[in-house]
This record gives structure tokens, C-alpha cells and sequence, in this order.
């Protein structure tokens, strides 16, 4: 055991995360940064609520004294408690197992050093409670997104990058966003977009996609490394979109340079990562240009240091995140100084739709060696498509004849298949909606559930069950949780000196405006243009 | 012309609520007080967001600088300001209209002393901002209500009696809450209660029902006198309950000792005002009891001072207002002491159904003398039952006869018809939707811009047309203000400290739990018991 001094700022909850049945194996803990203001975020995290002081767990050196076991339903949750002023403020001293910290020795493999093998049945603990970080990471994605039609910043975040996490209450997943990532909706995927009824819209053709986001110095140390995460947005009330993802493979390289012009991927998803706007000053980049040329920078600031590129998205942000995946090492890292550390990159997808065709996912694997983590929920009917007829589940024989048509789809990497008829928590009569089965709240309550294909349901983490309910309605009714109960006060408006209920003014402009292709930053990537590969797109 | 000297904690808001073309008619402007937190509330008075200092008007005794003209749809909103810190704090002056301040002079006409002859067409502008005042007290009853099922709490008010008015942004109200009311559910009306699905919930058989409250001294002083309002909760989303009120009328004499056992009541209302539960701690007393035992505290408490009380309520709260009013007349005021100022009361309803037969009307109006004024939307359909078919508008022959009928219902008091076809501001596409032409706020509205009935729509106090859309979807969507948008951060949701989700503990038992019949102040009432009067009903 390690005795671990921790300061006023500094404090692991253990009483929600560690299940008795479990307890043993328990190796990763959070640490949490406190927090002025509460709001969403994370469900294994200790935050606070109003003021910077915190309340503190007993010591002890026994952990079944703090553990909860959630594997039967609670019939009646927690007692609420709403935290007074008066709470405690100590210095204490918690000691903890040394397996607590093993992230930092054992994060090549939750990084897919080894394809994660025997890490997923039984589910490496470390590695679970890592995909729910990431996936919580995807989330936030939409716990900022402003999806109100009525705002006049429909379409964008709702909180600028520097209080993005403090205002989702994740201040204590201890990363720092360094940009923020935007599309030009004028691509063949309407259905993705959401577009204000405000005649003074920020933009008319672009939305707000994720963000990039820089682990601090703290949580470098607990990580091994220091982490670029890539968060892409999906789209998880609708799925409308899906009636846009046409069965057409279009050659990779038709927009981003790729030896191999047999390597395909859907149009839509390609446009949506590649297409820019000239006339918008929010979309005169492409993402792929936002991306490229912000982890350029992030390696250059971090040349000396050990780094880490992790992507993760969500339904329709999965399939961004392969694609975004594949350039930064088809593009980005071939060009790296050669005395500096190798840089791994993973993608951890939730709910991923399948984006290219076979040649593409044996470039991504093979060829490239990128390592694709895709957790999935077999229920789930976004994963399924494309290549709903021809895909990597066809007998081989068939694939051999049908890889080369325009509607032969294939996923890639390893699946974390995940079944919402294992949890007891979520509601048995509504289990074939497919609006439910997608929701990602759901994906990372089956996770935490999750040990292992013959395995029994069992909490691991204890995370927060009422998460589930954040957008969906999901959760058993016994439970109490108001279903999509996340939801602003007063749906933003506040009233302004007239007495005049309005929806405030944000500043836009300087977040969200990333300069033009002939800045420096951008140029010295020396990106192909369009026309490049034209050519090769055509020959294909 | 006045002088007035306005301290720092009172300060009257012009801005908004005066018309340019109005403007030498206004004579009621709301003293407003400041408060802590910004919230909902009445929209024609000024409160601050954050700080307990304040804006402060220019000094001008010219009022055309502050108006606004409303007239024509504003096709943009005023520009949306969220107030700084850094505002100013300043003692002024302001020079007002001396007429500003006649509602202390002419209330007893606002009260109807005059059957307000020649107040309402064109209407006097004192009596509309009256009404619209004690509309917004109604009002406050909805938007303090707990509708949530998965709430152990879902039928109670969110805040507590004290916090009330503070805590719906209406702190310049100037009145004290009093007293809660509530009601037993165990009555016929089971489609007007609102039950939670909590196997905890507070009460399985009681609703909060509205509340009684007291202008304080200042406000007191504004209105000429003191003022008690009881304000009846009605139900504004659904109208489910118009399904139970059957076509049957009782004699009140059943329930309420009155000398004229011909004088009849829907069953249903009357049930909602008299019945108790012995079982329930919260509702042990009748609404009856507890508002009769609280006016005659009330009165005694004030007994040197001129008194007036003011019942209003919206929807089935207008039943609850005509049957306590009649209550309170015939009960608790036949035994007032010579010596005491007479207590004028009067009823200002909204939406309000038929809720008696003629004789019942007969008594109201001619032998006890009760002022009744209902406001009503021409083409909202629960001012038409009970009664549809012999009504007060039926020929006086086919009534001579019908009137015995235990289905021939009557209307009381004077009735002012708006019509929302009248106001621009709402949507043309939804005028036949019977739950928006029934919604209290857009009666609010058309109020404001109401000047006669040959008169253009035209807002005189520019009451927020936000407030239209806080329970509905009315407005017209070129003002962009988000439908229904009244709503609770995260459904009432905080984090605990353990760092999950809940609904936080309230304490309930304070506020609404009344004691017993066995009590002081309800047996110095000596007030009828059911089987009192159980024969004179089966006799009638």
C-alpha cells in the first residue's frame, strides 16, 4: 500500500466507484479536480457544488467499508443529499492500493499496444474504466452542444474551450481544450445538421463538430504520457441522418493523399471531414485542416515528451474519428523528427456506423498499424450499416467478388460488443427502440456493467445510474430518474435590465474562427488540395 | 407632478411599461423591491440578476425617452443584455405623474364597487394593470408547482412560503405569503391532480392548491389598503380534468351552511373545497378550514385597518375562487364587529368555468353583495361548461323553466371577453388549439394590449410577449423565443456528494401540515360539519 498525502485540491471518491465483488481488482481511480460550480460531467468523480472546499472519506485502509453493490437494481437509490455550507475542510491522508496507479505503466496496452488481447474477456479493469473516460469524452459533445433551434448560436457549443470542462463539472478529467472543431454543413448530410430559425445566425453553413483537448501536467504524470484527445460529436436524439448514408464508397484519395486508390470510404463521411467554405469565415478550413494543422502544433510544443493521440466519437463522430485517425497517420506522423518518441494513435468509437471498404480497413490495420478499439451494442442498429448485405461478416468467398463493388463495406479493428438485455437497470419493454440502443449514456452504463461475454452484470465503477436518463428514457421507472432530464434553466433565456426574458448574447467570433488556408499555420502542413487527387479519384 | 426620493431598495421600472401612446393615461406603476436571484416572474417590473444593487433609469421628467411601442410585432427583440458587475448604485429622484398613484384612491372601483361601469370598454388602464397583477399572482401558482411524477414532491409547491415570491423573480410583488392551501385528491376529479410515481412520495392524497398572502406595509400603503389575495392553482397543460366535471349540480347547503337550499354547485368543485382526510397529515383540514381559519386570523390580526380580499385563479383554481369567495362572505364576514371597517371582496378570475345554477348566482351577487369579474378568451371552451346547453345566455322563457334542472348552470359576476385573434404576436396556424386559447399567460397578454372592444391591439405596458411561450407554443416563432421554455435546470437533478444525480430533499411537513380539526383556530370557527347540512341536501 502507498500512503498518499493529499492536498485541499486533490481527492479520489472511492465510495461510488469500488463494488465489493470487485474490489480486489480495482486498479484505476480518478483524480479529481475540485470545482466552483456544478453542473454535468462524469458520474465517478467526486465534484462539489458550490464552494471549493469538499467534504472528505473516512480513512481507512479497508475498502469494503466504502463499497456499494449495485449488481441487484436499487430499489431505492441513494438518499439525496444536497450539500450545505458547512462542510468539512481537512488535509487528510488516504491510502491507497498501489494498483490505483498502474495507468501510467500499463496505458500501451489499454492503448492497443497488443490488439487488446485478454484485456476483453474478462474485461481489463483499467481498460474499462479508461473507455468510459474517453466515452465520457464523447459525450460532452453533446452535453455542450446548443441544439436549440430558437438560439441565435444554434449548432455551436454552448461554453467557450476555456470553461468547457469546468462548466460540464469534468473539471477534474484534467484535460485542457486547445481548439475547437468545425464542418461546413453544406454537404450531402443535411439530416446531420442543426440549423437555427434565427435570421442573425452565427453561421448559416457551419456547426460546431468537438474539440482537441491537451492532458494538464498532473494528469500527464497519471496517464504516462501526455494525451491529445480528439472528441468528435455524433448526433444521438436522431437518427435522420441515417437516411443519408448512401451504400457509395468513393476513393480516400480523391480528398486526402493515399497511396492506394482502391482505399474507399463513404462520400458523406469524406465530404463532412474534407469540405470547406470559403465565404464562411467559421468553415473556411475543412476539419481535416483544423486538425492537422492543430496537432502539428501540439506535437511541435510537445517535441520532447512522450505523446499519446487518442480520437473518440459517437454514432456519426465514430465514423469522423476513423477518418481523422487515418489522416493524422497517413498524413502527420510520416514526417516526424526521427529522434523524437514514436507517437501511438487509437480510436476508441461508440455505436460507429462502418465507414470504408475493405482495402481501406486493411491499410488502416495493416499498412499504418493504427489500433481501432469499437465499442458497440448488439442491439444497435447504426453499426449495421453501411454494407448491410456485403461486409467484414460475409463468408470470404463472397467478400473476394463483392470487395471491389461500390456498396462492400467492412469495420475495422477490434469490437467490445456490449448487449442491453444484460443490464437489469434499463427498461425491458422499450429494448427494440433503436433511438434507445444508440444512445451513448446507455454504451458506457453496459461498460460499467460489463466483465466479460459469460460474465454476469455487475456495476464495476458504480457510475452513476441516472446518467443513463440524461437523454434518453431508458432507465426502469422504479429508479426515479425523470427521463432527458438534462436540460438548461429556462432553456437559456435569462432576463436581461428591461425585465425582458432573452436568450444572451455569446461571444462566437473567437472560438470558432480559425483564420484562412493561407495562414502560416495552415500552409506549412502543405496539404494537397482537392485537385491533387482528382486525378486518382477519377481513375479509381 | 411629484418628487418622489426613491431609496436604493425601491426603484419603479418604466421602461417597459409604458407606451407612447398611452402615455398620458398610465396612472399604476409597480413599486418593485430587489432581489438576490433572478427567476420568473411579472415581466413589467425591473429586478436585477445577481447582486442586490440596481440600474437606475435616467432622471427625466420626460416620459416619451423610456417608451416603447409595441404596437407592430417587433420582428427583433430588443437586443438581449446580461447584466455586469459593474453596474451602478445610485439615490435618485424621479419625478412621476402624480396620477401614478391613484390606485390607493380608486381601488374600491378596481374592486368593483360600481359593477366597473365604464371601466372596461374602453378599459380604464388602472383596472387592466390590476388584473394583470393579480393574474400573475395566479400565475405564480403554476410556475411554483412540482409536476414532476418522478419527484417525491410532484404536487407541491418547489418553495417554501417564505421563499415564494423571491424565488419566482416576483419579490416586488410587496405581498407575504401566509398560509399554503391544499386539497385532499380523494374527490372525483382524479384527472386534475398530479401524482407521483414515488413509492415516498409526501402525501399520496393531498395537492398543494394555491396560497394565501398579504400586501406589506408599503404595498399596502400604494393600494389604499391592506390587501389578503388568495390565489387559486388551476391546470394549464392539460385539460383532461373537463372530462369529470359532470353536469351534476348539489345543493351547497350540503357542504357550506346557506340558508337557500336551492342554491346550487357542480359537485365536483364543491368536493375539491370541502373535503378533508382524516388519514393525511396534509389534509386533515378542508381547503374550507384552512382558508377560513386563516382570513379570520388574518382579520383579526389587522382588525384597525382597512381590509380588502382578492381571490383570482385560472381554470379550475377560478371554481375554487368563486366558492371560497362565496364562503368567506356568507361564513366568516356575517360576524364581523360593528366597529371594524366593512371587508370589501371581490373575484377576478381567469378562464374560469360555470360553476353554480342561477339561484347560486342570485346570492352571490344580489343578496351577498360579492363582485365578481371574469376575464375570459372568446374562443377558449372551458368558460362554456358546465351548462353547454342551458346557460346563462339561453332564452329567459327556455331558463324559466330549465332552471331547476340539475344541468342548467349559470355564470356569476361581469365578464371581459378578449380574443386572441386580436393580438399579432400569436400564431394564426394553432387559434383552434383549446389548450393554448386556455393558457393563462396569453390571457396575460391579450390584457395588455386589450383597450375596448372596437380598440387595436396595442400594448400598453409592454408586458414581456416572451411570457406567452413560458408553458406553450403560441407565439409566433419570428420572435425566437423557445416554446415552452419555463423549465428547472436538469429537472431538479444535483449531484450529491457521492457524485451522483438526485432529486434533493425538501422539507414539507413545516409548510403544509395544518394541524387538526381538534385546533384552536379551526374550532373557534364553529364551522358546519358535513352532517349538519346532510339533510338539508338530501332534501333539496
Amino acid at each position: 500500500m502507498l500512503a498518499i498525502p493529499l492536498s485541499s485540491t486533490v481527492l479520489p471518491a472511492f465510495s461510488t466507484i469500488i463494488n465489493k465483488n470487485t474490489l480486489q481488482s480495482i486498479t484505476h481511480v480518478p483524480v479529481p479536480f475540485l470545482r466552483k460550480n456544478y453542473h454535468l460531467g462524469v458520474s465517478n468523480f467526486y465534484t462539489k457544488t458550490v464552494t471549493t472546499q469538499f467534504n472528505v472519506l473516512p480513512k481507512t485502509s479497508d475498502y469494503s467499508s466504502l463499497s456499494t453493490n449495485l449488481t441487484e437494481p436499487e430499489k431505492e437509490r441513494s438518499t439525496p443529499q444536497v450539500e450545505q455550507d458547512d462542510e468539512d475542510q481537512h488535509e487528510i491522508t488516504i491510502q491507497l492500493p498501489a494498483a490505483e496507479y498502474q495507468i501510467a505503466d500499463f496505458w500501451r496496452e489499454i492503448h492497443g499496444q497488443n490488439d487488446w488481447v485478454d484485456l476483453l474477456d474478462p474485461i481489463d479493469r483499467r481498460l474499462r474504466s479508461e473507455l468510459i473516460r474517453y466515452g465520457e469524452m464523447a459525450q460532452a459533445c453533446y452535453d455542450a452542444f446548443d441544439y436549440n433551434p430558437f438560439s441565435k448560436y444554434c449548432g455551436t457549443s454552448k461554453y467557450t474551450p476555456s470553461e468547457f470542462f469546468d462548466s460540464l463539472g469534468m473539471s477534474q478529467i484534467g484535460y485542457d481544450v486547445s481548439r475547437y472543431l468545425l464542418a461546413t454543413s453544406n454537404i450531402n448530410l443535411p439530416n446531420f445538421f442543426r440549423n437555427s430559425a434565427s435570421p442573425k445566425v452565427w453561421s448559416k453553413h457551419a456547426n460546431w463538430m468537438g474539440y482537441i483537448a491537451v492532458s494538464n501536467d498532473e494528469t500527464s504524470r497519471r496517464l504516462g504520457r501526455r494525451d491529445i484527445t480528439i472528441a468528435w460529436r455524433g448526433t444521438v436524439t436522431r437518427l435522420e441522418w441515417m437516411e443519408d448514408i448512401k451504400d457509395f464508397l468513393v476513393p480516400i484519395s480523391s480528398k486526402i493523399p493515399c497511396p492506394d486508390t482502391t482505399a474507399k470510404v463513404q462520400t458523406g463521411f469524406l465530404d463532412l471531414y474534407t469540405e470547406k467554405d470559403e465565404d464562411c469565415k467559421y468553415c473556411r478550413l475543412s476539419a481535416r485542416e483544423q486538425i492537422l494543422s492543430e496537432v502539428k502544433r501540439l506535437l511541435d510544443k510537445y517535441a520532447d515528451e512522450e505523446v499519446s493521440i487518442t480520437i473518440t466519437g459517437h454514432s456519426l463522430g465514430a465514423a469522423l474519428a476513423f477518418l481523422s485517425a487515418y489522416d493524422i497517420v497517413e498524413t502527420s506522423l510520416k514526417d516526424l523528427a526521427a529522434d523524437r518518441p514514436v507517437v501511438p494513435v487509437c480510436v476508441f468509437t461508440f455505436a460507429g456506423p462502418r465507414v470504408g471498404n475493405v482495402v481501406f480497413r486493411e491499410r488502416l490495420e495493416s499498412t499504418l498499424g493504427l489500433k481501432v478499439l469499437r465499442v458497440v451494442n448488439v442491439h444497435d442498429v447504426v453499426p449495421k450499416v453501411p454494407g448491410l448485405f456485403f461486409n467484414e461478416r460475409s463468408p470470404p468467398v463472397m467478400m473476394k467478388f463483392a470487395k471491389w463493388l461500390p456498396w462492400s463495406y467492412s469495420h475495422v479493428g477490434v469490437e467490445l460488443a456490449l448487449d442491453h438485455w444484460n443490464s437489469p437497470f434499463l427498461k425491458r419493454a422499450v429494448h427494440d427502440d433503436p433511438v434507445r440502443a444508440h444512445n451513448l449514456e446507455a454504451h458506457l452504463h453496459l461498460l460499467d456493467g460489463y466483465h466479460g461475454k459469460d460474465h454476469k452484470f455487475e456495476l464495476a465503477c458504480g457510475r452513476d445510474i441516472a446518467l443513463v436518463n440524461k437523454a434518453s428514457d431508458f432507465l426502469e421507472d422504479e429508479y426515479l430518474v425523470p427521463p432527458h432530464w438534462r436540460q438548461d434553466e429556462n432553456k437559456g433565456m435569462v432576463r436581461n435590465k428591461d425585465g425582458h426574458w432573452v436568450q444572451p448574447e455569446r461571444r462566437v467570433h473567437d472560438h470558432y474562427c480559425h483564420g484562412t488556408p493561407d495562414d502560416d499555420h495552415v500552409k506549412c502542413l502543405d496539404l494537397a488540395s482537392d485537385d491533387q487527387y482528382g486525378d486518382a479519384a477519377a481513375a479509381a
